[in-house]
């Protein structure tokens, strides 16, 4: 126990740090560590790590590899459990213990990403991070959670099929990159602070984003990504992770990238990840996912044996194994000479220094060793779960019927397979809630009478007999709300989509539900489908979209519905009609159209076809003109300002360069109807400038603004950097190109600026080139192995794994 | 009641009938009916149905139109659900109600077909179908099933891929036919007995193979089958049903065939099921799949309006809709002009006289009115479970390691998802079974001490802490036994598989089982899976396929491990390596290889890949050889029996001409080896005859001989019918042509004998011509509805549905 601790703590704390370390914490108050300099908290933590380390046997470090520690039973160092969760709050998961009853039986529960995500706002999502690092370190305090947590799942969402697409934040690369920072400054309490708050962990490292598809599973998956779409599409969330927002850990992912598995990638875990984003912290470690080190070897079949495998993993920098394969394997590989004790032990010192930056060896000089239960689901933190949902939850249709003021002499009658729901709110990774408000408690909340007709359910199933009281409800009620779409039983972890349709079943209800010449509302929850049919139907006065609005999702509804909430969340993903997905495979990774194979690209920066609703819609109740506050600088001519590249990168002393302002561009919003609302402010980038094809256009800025009145004005900073404007060549570099530039706010601009850039072309940005590529030969992969930084692992000299 | 009855009968069957009306069946004794015809058990069914459909008022015609019937209680006829299931044993269904304890809690639960299919025994089909019927009876009589029971599924599972293979005896068209029709035997009780015992139901009516596959649903998919391939394929399975079964009832699928929804298609049933194989008898209906009638509206969208959906379904000849679409929108249906009552009036009678076919109306006069719960589970059917899985367990691989025998001196490691395997040995469509003899339990019969690893379990997910009693088995077992597969959670009804591999995880066990260099065995569970990795791995014993085997699966497994019963099941499917899934779309209906599509090609007939086991492939523990008997008839040449087609048909005076004798050639089996074992005679047809390309064989015969003793002889028969010489040609025709023709029997043949036919084809079935293809436009299908034999049902001429 550290000697700087005052007495009068000692004197309250000494008890109470016993028995947290009885409760799975080092004992370095009175146990065989108390000296060692781990215990040490004056020390720095690289030497503290180290130390400990040292005082391992080779079987010890054997040991303490996988996702489940054993710990040193003899040093008095605990078992850890490096696998928690918290997607969207506290969720069960190996490390996570909730008790049935009582104190931590339940954390509060957010919506999923996907809604979050279509919030557009960022100071939420850092708030919602920071009640979840809390309610983490509560849990913690009492031995009912680690403080590793696997979050975020940043894999942009690029095809409407994808089974984890729900946690997301969407498909756009810089949106996600943007709340992913603002999400890991929430979780781990701030860039680099004395103590994290917990350690977030940046998954699935890289290009994964398809469960299984026409016998393609994830784990044995080869996704083929040139360098352009990796750098543009794929790496932005990932980038701002490990480069500009200091996340303590990565997952690398099941699937390969271009013949490597990305577990035993040295090109993408230490070229990229640690060299070229200098992510080189000793407390910042990789784990693999759950089970991803055996996948090395079963089902890819990227070495002959399992001993290779294991060792190919750790040699490209996987730091721990999620599973036991590290246990079980890496003592045979160690006797073949596969890798060196050096490389183990820095594994070991980057898991144990991050565990001394958490103050896992501190005891009670830790700050947030203080929080308990009574920290976890504040009146706060109802609020924000509450907020969180209806800031998310998007109004796609109104012909003017939203708001409605429903009163106790009113019947609703509410229909369909979300109406009753409970954890559906949730989706997936989620742990018990103190609470789960569905629609119909949202509805009852309206004072109205309501009538509830759970059926027809499910997707597609049939519905034979419960169609019964659907019409009896229908006909005396005088509104009618259907809440109803997908949910884990069709798209889920494992588990990808086979339509994005509605069934047939909920089109057929919806229909006859329309004819009853009432007022009616769709509550379209859970990812998107195709809303063609209700768009087009005259009868059906609104489309909400829901998603997944976690523990108040049903009340932050029908607020909405009533007017007390005004909706501004934005779709975060294209809404595409149902025949996309047989117009392109789930393992096209590619991003822009292509002529040959049919694809119509993805995405809205590509997409060739009309999409029922596009990325960034969202209808509000009042309306909103956008001006621009003043010109760009340096030049005034507003519609036609130039610059030339070598001024623009001459001033940038930034060590990445894509960091240089380029300019902030302040945006007024003026509210010019009725109702005081939020608004999002969406800034898009379009133009001729860098390869062709051009895409349509790109997310470069997002703000949202809280509570405009009514005929009042608020200000938004359009910040845009050097990086901002530049696009992706081949090669992968990132390059500031002459040409025309516009940017546009909204997405049926409300307001617009052009301005040019002239001169020569300056690359930003040096992409690391990939090595050769590798092949499959008689069902194993052969040539092309490691990256240069890799060489010389072994003492021989020989490259691990592939002989 | 009927007067016919006795008074001695009265006297005991007075109480007992006034309990059976009371418990659902209709009120003879005492009722309003007592004098109506229908009552009346010496008047022809046909008229004793429409004195009843006489009583009814329109309205309530139009409300007993769906799978749950109201009955008419003021007529004292009590409601009905038509919907009761029994694929392999009484099955949980909106009409079937298991008691929680004691009586009718349970039903003898067989293997699923696919595993019976595998025995090739139709003398065990029928035993078991007659089991069925009796406990059918059984809880009919105690109110706890109706009569009607919507099994057999047969349609023939050409791709792996689909999620509901495991409820069709198998691939082969042939098999599949001679299978149903021994099994409607032992449902219904004969062809045309005065009592049926159960009305069987063939489903799905027709081209009905996928759940959900890259964007097609089942609900919603167009079917695009060639006349040829729905002759040759698809529909043999339901020609045997009805016309050569009398199968007392059909049931229309959810897809549409050639641009119809099936349930809404008189070319289907009217113009072949009704017209071209004479299957008019009036007790004779077809309901529809569970929603089809709604899914002919949505999502079809067959017709504009629901009305005209529910038109097209009843004047195309379903009459009864399995689910509430008819109910409620019949009515409007009517006003609209858009059927004729006497229409309405058809279905119904068609209901009606099945009922009085089965005793309905009958009291005890109905001899399976005395079975009680002590005919269930009998131990006649519980011996009948284990043989039907005994018979049905294939064994594939096997390097002299088994029969082992296995002493209580010995310990068995029992490893895999299905190691502790209890409803998953039951499949779907289960209901409770009396008990669940699995994998550990059959262990456990050995006298051996069994170590039980269930993990690591499922179908892919994590296994990571799971492992680490498995290594510590194996290290002290003597024999090493691998359980697993898949199961319901990877394909399903709803969902087709993505995979028909191994998951990397169960490789990587088994392999690593494989090397502690035991006796080493792996219990293939589940449909079939690429087990090319088990064929290649020399420390791998042996490979037993074991499907879903049943309430006494496990057992049955181990007697054939120990020897106690001796393999003879045989594949009823190709097992296709991994890869064939992704060279073929699941909505490809072709059977033929396509080189212009690169299809591979479906079923051992087409396939032009080498399977990793054919059709019909399994060992046996001792060894066969084939004579036969004696020539063919007519000709003394063995080897060049040729025979002139006139000749042939000339002689024939079948109504269905493909019926008449070809031969029948007596085999000879002999058992070579030193172990008492069934056989199963497969006896395909190959040679060049007929359109080409030509297939590479085709099973015409198949037959089961049990006990051989070593040393000994059994005398299998192989009819031959002109039908089984036939082909069919484009449009469907099954025309017998000159050329050359070979016998073979067995996979690897045993036996072969070639014979020519000679002189002009001759055709002996044409096949009524589809009408003109109907197209889409602006979603809506238009143009070349309906057969000729429909126009002209609505008075004023208009076709129904389509204007």
């Amino acid at each position: 126990m550290s000697a700087l601790l005052g007495a009068a703590v000692l004197a309250l704390a000494g008890p109470a740090l016993a028995q947290l370390e009885g409760r799975g914490f080092p004992e370095c108050h009175q146990g065989p560590l108390k000296n060692n300099t781990v215990c040490d908290t004056s020390a720095d933590p690289l030497d503290r790590a180290i130390a400990l380390i040292k005082t391992f046997t080779l079987e010890e470090k054997l040991n303490n590899t996988g996702s489940t520690s054993p710990g040193v039973p003899r040093l008095g160092l605990p078992a850890y459990t490096w696998w928690n969760e918290a997607l969207h709050g506290v969720a069960d998961s190996p490390g996570v213990n909730f008790s049935d009853v009582g104190d931590f039986s339940y954390a509060t529960s957010f919506p999923e990403p996907i809604v979050m995500g279509a919030a557009f706002d960022d100071e939420l999502i850092r708030a919602v991070a920071t009640v979840v690092s809390t309610e983490a370190r509560a849990f913690n305090n009492f031995d009912r959670a680690g403080l590793d947590f696997w979050t975020p799942n940043i894999n942009p969402y690029k095809d409407p099929r994808w089974g984890r697409g729900l946690e997301t934040p969407g498909e756009d690369p810089f949106h996600i990159a943007s709340y992913v920072h603002n999400l890991i400054d929430g979780l781990q309490g701030g860039y680099d602070p004395k103590y994290k708050r917990v350690v977030a962990t940046c998954k699935h490292f890289v290009g994964y984003d398809m469960e299984s598809w026409n016998g393609n599973y994830r784990y044995q998956w080869d996704a083929q990504i040139s360098s352009q779409d990796l750098v543009e599409y794929y790496m932005p969330p990932f980038q701002s992770c490990a480069r500009d927002s200091n996340v303590g850990a990565f997952m690398c992912s099941y699937n390969a990238v271009n013949g490597r598995p990305t577990c035993a990638d040295p090109y993408l875990l230490n070229d990229i990840l640690r060299e070229h984003w200098g992510w080189t912290e000793e407390q910042q470690w990789v784990t693999s996912d759950c089970d991803a080190v055996q996948n090395v070897f079963y089902p890819h079949k990227f070495t002959e044996t399992r001993e290779e495998a294991v060792a190919a993993a750790l040699n490209a920098g996987t730091d721990i194994d999620c599973g036991t394969y590290y246990q079980h394997h890496l003592p045979a590989a160690y006797e073949q000479g596969l890798f060196n004790e050096s490389t183990l032990d820095q594994a070991l010192v980057r898991q144990y220094s991050s565990l001394v930056r958490l103050g896992y060896f501190d005891g009670m000089a830790v700050p947030y060793r203080n929080l308990t239960f009574s920290d976890v689901s504040t009146p706060h933190a109802q609020q924000l779960a509450h907020r969180a949902a209806a800031e998310g939850i998007v109004l796609l249709k109104n012909d003017g019927t939203l708001p409605l003021k429903i009163g106790s002499d009113m019947t609703i009658a509410l229909v369909g397979d979300w109406a009753n729901a409970t954890t559906q709110m949730q989706g997936n990774y989620e742990g018990p809630a103190p609470y789960l408000h569905g629609p119909v408690y949202g509805a009852n909340q309206t004072g109205a009478t309501v009538l509830v007709a759970n059926q027809p359910g499910g997707q597609g199933d049939p519905t034979t007999d419960n169609w019964r009281p659907i019409w009896e409800y229908a006909e005396q009620a005088d509104v009618i709300v259907y809440a109803g779409g997908i949910d884990l039983t069709v798209a889920e972890e494992g588990m990808d989509r086979v339509s994005i349709d509605w069934t047939g079943a909920q089109l057929d209800v919806i229909g006859q539900l329309a004819m009853y010449g009432k007022p009616m509302f769709v509550m379209q929850m859970g990812d998107q489908v195709d809303n063609t049919p209700i768009i087009q139907n005259p009868n059906i006065s609104a489309l909400i979209w829901g998603g997944y609005p976690g523990q108040d999702g049903g009340l932050a509804l029908f607020d909405i519905v009533t007017g007390k909430v005004a909706p501004a969340g934005r779709l975060p993903v294209t809404q595409y009609p149902a025949a996309y997905i047989s117009q392109i495979p789930m393992t096209d990774m590619t991003l822009r159209p292509n002529a040959t194979t049919g694809s119509p690209g993805r995405t809205y920066q590509w997409y060739t076809g009309e999409p029922v609703f596009e990325f960034g819609s969202g209808l509000h109740y009042t309306n909103f003109s956008i001006s621009f506050a003043n010109d760009l600088p340096h030049n005034h001519h507003s519609s036609s300002s130039c610059y030339n590249i070598s001024d623009l990168t001459g001033d940038c002393n930034e060590q990445y360069k894509d960091r240089c302002a380029f300019a902030t561009i302040p945006l007024d919003v003026h509210n010019t109807g009725a109702v005081t609302s939020d608004y999002v402010a969406l800034g898009f980038l379009t133009g001729c400038h860098g390869p062709q094809p051009y895409p349509r256009k790109r997310l470069r800025a997002y703000k949202r603004l809280h509570g405009i009145a009514p005929g009042s004005t608020q200000t938004a900073a359009v910040n845009l950097t050097l990086g901002s404007l530049a696009r992706v060549d081949d090669y992968g570099n990132t390059v500031l190109y002459p040409g025309d530039y516009a940017l546009m706010i909204d997405t049926q601009p409300l307001a617009m600026m052009n301005f040019s850039l002239t001169g020569e072309a300056v690359t930003l940005d040096y992409w690391p080139q990939p090595p050769v590529k590798r092949v499959q030969e008689n069902g194993y992969w052969v040539g092309g192995y490691g990256s240069t930084q890799e060489e010389g692992l072994l003492a021989d000299g020989t490259v691990p794994g592939v002989m």
